[in-house]
């Protein structure tokens, strides 16, 4: 894997990541494939979005069908049908949050699936086995996601883990096939800027191809976020990828990338889609509202996907109000297209120089949600 | 709406439908879209699957969004993104088999809204203007709709009214805009072949752009429903189109092909692949069965639907086990192509004076299922 930085723009970076599976420009957003799929959403429905990059969760495709039948159908890419780049994470997060009893030692966490009761174990070694057989292009080594808030001692205990971890899946993906997958590292460290630096300082010591900021947007305060990612990412490799899990909102991205991160991944363009929510450069619609029941308009009149080209807000809301199927795939359609229009704006103001003024007139005309971020909205896809 | 018979073999028909929308080459299966959506698919699915004609509900058109909406917003076909042609039924038989209350008279039939309790009137009159809101290519009368089995008296009875409804119609059609929309009468009867062949006369007598055969598919035997649908279609007009209404599963489609019948509609493809079964040249295939998990074959190894041309076996049912709402998209395409796939090669078996050796080869290779068709499976998608 490569990594170009094109322009700096402040903080803000724009670059170009080439993977064995074809090229990302950065700062970049991943729709969020959870079990193999984007919901509602094929991978012509990706392309047409301009997606260059999707993520996919090794938890889930682990628990079903299982990695060692996708490596025997030829891996994860031939399996659902997608070309381009993958990514996936190592599972971590999802053994906290969706697991039952998780039992964690230093060898790893025995934890039972929520579907079906089945127990599993997960270690730093079998995590990247699991992840090889998937045959991502770039993969995470395992790491322990604390809930928060979490005190100080435990957050200690679980960064020390976490490191060492991440020193063992540094092992076991030399051992294997390195050269075709990228392994990021995992900087945690919770809401402690010491402790974030310590992870980041020995995150980087242990060398990795890029660096995933993890254990944000779990709950903390936004300015919490931010600042922390703006803190990490300073301590980061200026010439390799820097990745903030689970993040965003648009506001989030546009934050973030001022900061100085490059790649996201989040199910709010899918999951809010699901609701009726939509993305605009005007914040968001709400669908189920009378108001847009005899609306002619599209979505969003500045919008050239599918979804806002040839339908009007009338006839969305009746889908959805009728539980139409074809609601879920034009509205996801269109909420990942936003997201994907989003970053190019951004590479685009980066390369000319041109971010501030840029962030400025997204915020003028953007009305953030009212709603806050809770911690569950930020979940992964279930 | 002009018709032309192209080609005849045996009692089979290849023709050209040409509506205000475009041509519509028969013998043709029309996808339902129930309420302004085919279920799973987007207007441009069904474009790549070859749909040329689609049916939408009046009954549920009616009760959600409203007719005068639609009207409002440019008509069903600009509302629903598609430019084809469409037909839409008179609502006639979702009064019967969805509604509660029903309370029927010379005038008309008041139902009650399964949805919301809501209560409505239908009358001859009233139908014919929703469908010239709704502004489809084919509309048709209202018109009683009998369970099964009926009493021969109560059957009488029901044609009496149908007919008179039919009379009715003629009138409200010739005073609206006409020239637009083609109406087509329908022929009920029951299960009595002096009934349908009196409904058969005395609807031709009135007149209409097409015909319609009504009330089968509703529970009788598969070789009642064969035998009066080649009844009725010999006692209609050579130059005229002939709809069996509701129909059906392949092997039906190819047995009433034989029997003289032009236009079909079913909800089966699209409800059968929300329940994981696809359609084969060797016959149905049930997703969920733990043969197909590792199977890396697509669907149907002869289809180059996007489907069949991009995934597995083994993933689509991946999706469909985990209830990915992509699945429900895919398969319905793979299914709804199939039939039209079917359509078309009944139309060039036609073409070329070999309907008989088509339809011998089809039925070796096919191997029905030996699921029945239950009335319920029939009934449209509500």
């Amino acid at each position: 894997m490569k990594f170009e930085l094109l322009a700096t723009d402040g903080a803000a970076r724009a670059g170009r990541l080439t993977t064995a599976h074809g090229a990302v420009e950065t700062p970049v957003f991943m729709p969020v494939g959870t079990r193999g799929a984007v919901k509602a959403l094929g991978p012509d429905d990706l392309r047409a979005a301009g997606a260059q990059i999707v993520l996919a969760n090794t938890y889930h495709l682990l628990l079903r069908p299982g990695h060692e039948l996708i490596r025997e159908l030829g891996g994860l890419h031939r399996f659902m049908g997608w070309d381009g780049p993958i990514l996936t994470d190592s599972g971590g997060f999802q053994v906290w949050s969706l697991s039952k009893l998780r039992k964690i030692s230093d060898a790893g966490v025995e934890f039972r699936s929520a579907d079906d009761g089945s127990t599993h174990f997960l270690s730093p070694e079998i995590a990247v086995e699991v992840q090889q057989a998937l045959g991502a292009d770039i993969i995470h080594p395992l790491d322990e996601c604390l809930a928060h808030p979490a005190t100080r001692e435990a957050t200690e205990r679980s960064l020390a883990l976490t490191l060492r971890w991440a020193a063992r899946s540094k092992v076991a993906h030399a051992c294997g096939a390195a050269g075709r997958q990228a392994l990021f590292g995992i900087v945690q460290g919770g809401t402690w800027e010491d402790l974030r630096r310590r992870a980041a300082g020995e995150t980087v010591a242990l060398g990795f191809d890029g660096y995933a900021i993890g254990g944000l947007a779990v709950g903390e305060p936004k300015e919490t976020m931010y600042d922390l990612a703006e803190l990490v990412a300073g301590l980061l490799p200026a010439d390799q990828p820097r990745y903030l899990m689970g993040v965003g909102k648009p506001e989030d991205l546009v934050e973030a990338v001022a900061r100085g991160v490059d790649m996201f991944d989040c199910v709010l363009p899918t999951r809010n889609a699901r609701n009726g929510q939509c993305f605009t450069w005007d914040g968001p619609v709400t669908l189920k509202q009378a108001r847009y029941a005899r609306d002619a308009a599209p979505l969003d009149p500045a919008c050239d996907c599918y979804a806002c080209r040839g339908f009007s807000r009338a006839y969305l809301r009746h889908l959805f109000m009728s539980g139409e199927l074809l609601a879920y795939r034009l509205l996801s359609l269109h909420n990942v297209h936003f997201f994907l229009r989003l970053m190019r704006d951004m590479r685009a103001a980066i390369g000319g120089g041109a971010f501030e003024p840029f962030k400025t007139r997204f915020f003028a005309r953007y009305a953030v949600s009212s709603l806050d971020v809770s911690r569950d909205q930020l979940l992964p896809e279930v």
